[in-house]
């Protein structure tokens, strides 16, 4: 099954990447952009078709690899 | 009004990081994770409210800067 992963800075976090784009947004003319802010998504490809398992799974993998729990939260979607 | 984009690496280009982070899993002891892609989120505050104009401003920000169309789509979700 596939597993969709969104991780996304917690609100309050400062994000520069997100900053820089916003800016470099206004220079090329985007004069109503108010701020960016910046996530990622991994798309996992898993072996199992247990969808308990296969959450369990990709959230022990968020804690450990995928996201930064400090300053970053996650949500998950499971496919077929 | 805020809008969403979702960048991925479009079928069949090569996902360096996404192989990084598999073979990663599997050293942390993830065995079922067959691929990896990876992705990015743009969440932006605009200051428009009008839907229409949002959603071709958007795309031309995509065009220019948010995304690289040789290589990834995209794709452009609204919200109030």
């Amino acid at each position: 099954m596939k597993a969709r992963v969104h991780v996304t800075l917690k609100p309050g976090v400062v994000d520069p990447e997100g900053a820089a784009i916003a800016r470099s947004l206004g220079r090329l003319g985007f004069g109503g952009v108010e701020a960016v802010r910046v996530g990622k998504v991994f798309e996992l490809a898993l072996a199992t078709s247990d969808t308990d398992a296969a959450r369990a799974e990709v959230e022990a993998m968020c804690e450990k690899l995928l996201a930064n729990p400090v300053i970053q939260s996650y949500r998950i979607e499971l496919a077929d």
